[in-house]
């Protein structure tokens, strides 16, 4: 028999090492997306090429693969702990799916992505499609490649679901997405109709960017983010990266004339950050210090910035916080006023910054172009146009240029495809975490309106955080709110909150 | 015959690899130094250790002193690049210092090294040697069974030397520094004794961070730093650090009460930054991409810091900008009498902050007790009374506490034994710079005064950017100025601009 105790410590130790080098891609990414000099990016580019190849290589090295093996047979049960047992799984699951990329490939394609970002920002700040549709195209018939050699039942975008939604498949996206989408019209036309009109004429006043981030700063406290665990920075598209429990970073984008921007964003990223900084400490250095799922991970983002942050008690406890800051910008907008102007509801042009009610038929629109894109029904010259499309049918909004339509996502020039509808998994999920919350703490409202989020964080902490990858996705919600992946709870709170501001009948 | 050609490619591959390593571990020190988590610490330094373990590796894996030792054969002469001939002389001189070191306890130290400068930084604070003691008498230990791995003729000293000016030993050390230390204190006395003293209490008036950034930016951009190169962030200990000719950094601190720190800081700092942005690019991605020797990248801060923005004609031009950005505080200060308290010399406790004259003796002492402490002549615990006592002799100055004592720099928390001398070495080379500069550019002071530095940098570019380690620190010294290492010019610089403001006879 081997010695499994033996293998496990080896095991954990070449885990402890591959986590070394995602930690220096993770600062390496962070770094060019927080202000790394324009000329450097060829270089770049390159030593993320060298060090992701390294990886690569030690990955389908065949030893990591041998190992996880081991660790997995059923003799190995009693010795090994669930940590390790847990971590060979998943590792064994990503090496077999890196053993069917041709490692060429996979390096060419990563020193790819690590410029096409920055092409992208540039064809962006232009408007011009035709400047980065080459090297879209390149990564699109790289996706297509990938998800051959990947391997699939039913569709090709099933094999690149898994990086973000494991188990996810286009069959059960298009059933969950048609039924939010049919409950999701309807609401925004009795938007569209409903007698209250919010005034969002204050919400363009002027808020220094100092005043900003020191609210952001705050705001980030009372979520219990630990300052001594991370930092906040500005970024051209804001994110949040954990290069371990102990340093993960919130970025966020000032607006002087739309305080939103960064209150939301800096929230929303946030509650990524929350997840990271509490992964269990049992999982350090391993494959499970990491979120269950994007999907997952856009629920807690998800659930602070929605859940919390766009609800009336939160804004009982902040908004005087907010005018003081703001130099007395809000001093004659009564909370009710205000309340309702940061929750106005009206179909507009860029994701980001679209509101709680249309912001999953830009998800699903999205889901639908990479879906056609990736199984070859439509090419990526044509992209523009059936963006604009779908804009027009979904949203009732065409955009001017393709800045804010097309272009306006950094993911695709990442190589992200599969990733999208990650976003409105975390809506649906954070409405049902928002379900269970609210029956385990009754007191939920009351702990907003005093600051008091402690309990919030924790509940969250205990049901999903620390878990990290050591339980699915289903699992999760499963255990934390009884039942499978769900639409309803959304489309409830939506019609709920919304008839109540926008006074529909 | 070898086939060169395909082990010149294969050689010039494996030093992009090795190069990417590299560029990723100045990046994680950039980061630990510019305001990374404080609690990710030990995370950070496991990530730097698996780094620098997996580059010794390969340094020291054989293959590549297979292949610098190919193309070293003579008959490789003719078909291999003078570049690559080059570097595979550095490669081979490099691995076989680091086959001498053995391999889990180089990774140890690296590992001890990266957190101990946290450690340093918190002892510093508190004043608190003891704390970090036991951490210094590590690394010395470190350090002294290194010397011996290395091996030397006639000191242990010697061995580390090499890593900061190949070539030097203790014997020229010895000879050179007491030679400036006998014509440095006699200057020291004169400028005690002389009738002139300058105003200086204008030098603490209050000028705001912002203003001190936009000032630092503005001389940056002056002596034709690239800013798409490069950024300017704030630091503790200010340094620069180049990940690439595209990808080179400066620090800096900004004292509210004292302009000095960031002016002199930034343009010290920005002297390393424009060897590093104006390496040949012929260089790029090879061991010779980098500064010749400590000594060499110490003069060209220093010649900017010392022979451009501290001469008159440097502020004949920069003055107003200076009065405009910090509001008109120095307003009714005369451009002469600025310029004087700008270069006034009062021997003082800390090195960073010292004046031109007296800087050198501050690293004579390091050197001596560096010395001492390696060769075994002096134990860590007694570190502290030493250095008391050799400040009394050469600076006639006690520091009050170990902070401003022993504790002020971050070298030896760094590991960095034999880096010192390089200080006063570059102070040497810089002196001799200058005295070959205003020999092929007679208008020297007339395009300072004018802020016309480019040809300045471009004669440095000439002579010693552009060279990186082609060349050897010596060949670069007597090439350019057509004579040996001599503290002569910088003594003759000393005397004659002293004696000018001091007026002494």
């Amino acid at each position: 028999m081997p010695d499994y105790a033996q293998i496990e410590q080896e095991f954990l130790n070449e885990q402890r090492s591959l986590n070394a080098y995602d930690q220096a891609l993770s600062l390496l990414g962070w770094d060019a997306r927080t202000g790394a000099p324009r000329k450097g990016v060829e270089e770049r580019s390159e030593v993320v090429g060298a060090l992701a190849a390294e990886l690569f290589a030690r990955k389908t090295s065949g030893h990591l693969k041998d190992m996880s093996q081991h660790l997995l047979e059923p003799e190995a049960a009693e010795q090994v702990s669930a940590v390790a047992r847990r971590a060979a799984e998943e590792t064994l699951v990503d090496v077999e799916r890196m053993e069917r990329l041709p490692r060429n490939e996979y390096q060419a394609f990563t020193t790819l992505t690590s410029k096409t970002e920055s092409y992208w920002e540039e064809a962006k700040a232009s408007g011009d499609f035709e400047s980065f549709r080459p090297y879209l195209e390149e990564i699109v018939a790289y996706q297509r490649r990938f998800a051959d050699y990947l391997g699939y039942e039913a569709h090709p975008y099933d094999a690149l679901l898994h990086d973000f939604e494991p188990g996810m498949t286009v069959s059960t996206l298009d059933d969950t997405f048609s039924k939010l989408r049919d409950g999701l019209l309807p609401l925004v036309e009795q938007v569209k109709a409903a007698p209250a009109r919010p005034d969002t004429s204050f919400l363009h006043a002027h808020v220094p960017k100092d005043r900003q981030r020191a609210f952001s700063e705050h705001v980030l406290r009372q979520m219990t983010y630990d300052f001594d665990a991370g930092r906040l920075d500005e970024a051209v598209h804001p994110f949040a990266v954990g290069l371990n429990h102990n340093d993960v970073r919130v970025t966020t984008k000032y607006d002087e004339h739309d305080f939103r921007t960064a209150v939301f964003g800096t929230i929303h990223e946030g509650g990524h950050a929350l997840y990271e900084q509490n992964l269990g400490t049992d999982l350090a250095g391993t494959i499970l210090a990491d979120g269950a799922s994007m999907g997952i991970h856009e629920s807690q983002s998800l659930f602070w910035e929605n859940f919390v942050a766009r609800t009336r008690s939160f804004w009982e406890n902040n908004y005087g916080k907010l005018q003081e800051l703001s130099g007395g910008q809000f001093q004659h907008v009564a909370l009710d006023d205000f309340y309702f102007a940061v929750n106005s509801v009206e179909p507009s042009l860029i994701r980001i910054e679209a509101d709680e009610m249309t912001y999953s038929l830009h998800i699903i629109l999205r889901y639908e172009l990479e879906k056609a894109l990736i199984e070859g029904s439509l090419q990526v010259k044509d992209l523009p146009e059936a963006w604009n499309e779908k804009m027009k049918q979904y949203l009732g909004v065409l955009p001017s240029n393709h800045a804010e339509g097309v272009l306006q996502d950094v993911h695709w020039a990442g190589g992200a495809f599969g990733y999208f509808p990650s976003y409105a998994l975390g809506y649906i999920y954070a409405a049902q975490f928002q379900q269970a919350i609210v029956r385990d703490l009754p007191a939920f409202d009351d702990l907003v309106a005093s600051g008091d989020l402690a309990p919030i964080r924790h509940w969250l902490t205990e049901r999903v955080h620390q878990h990290g990858r050591m339980k699915r996705p289903a699992e999760i919600v499963t255990a934390a709110t009884g039942e499978g992946t769900n639409p309803e709870p959304l489309l409830a709170h939506l019609s709920h909150k919304y008839q109540s501001l926008y006074r529909w009948s």
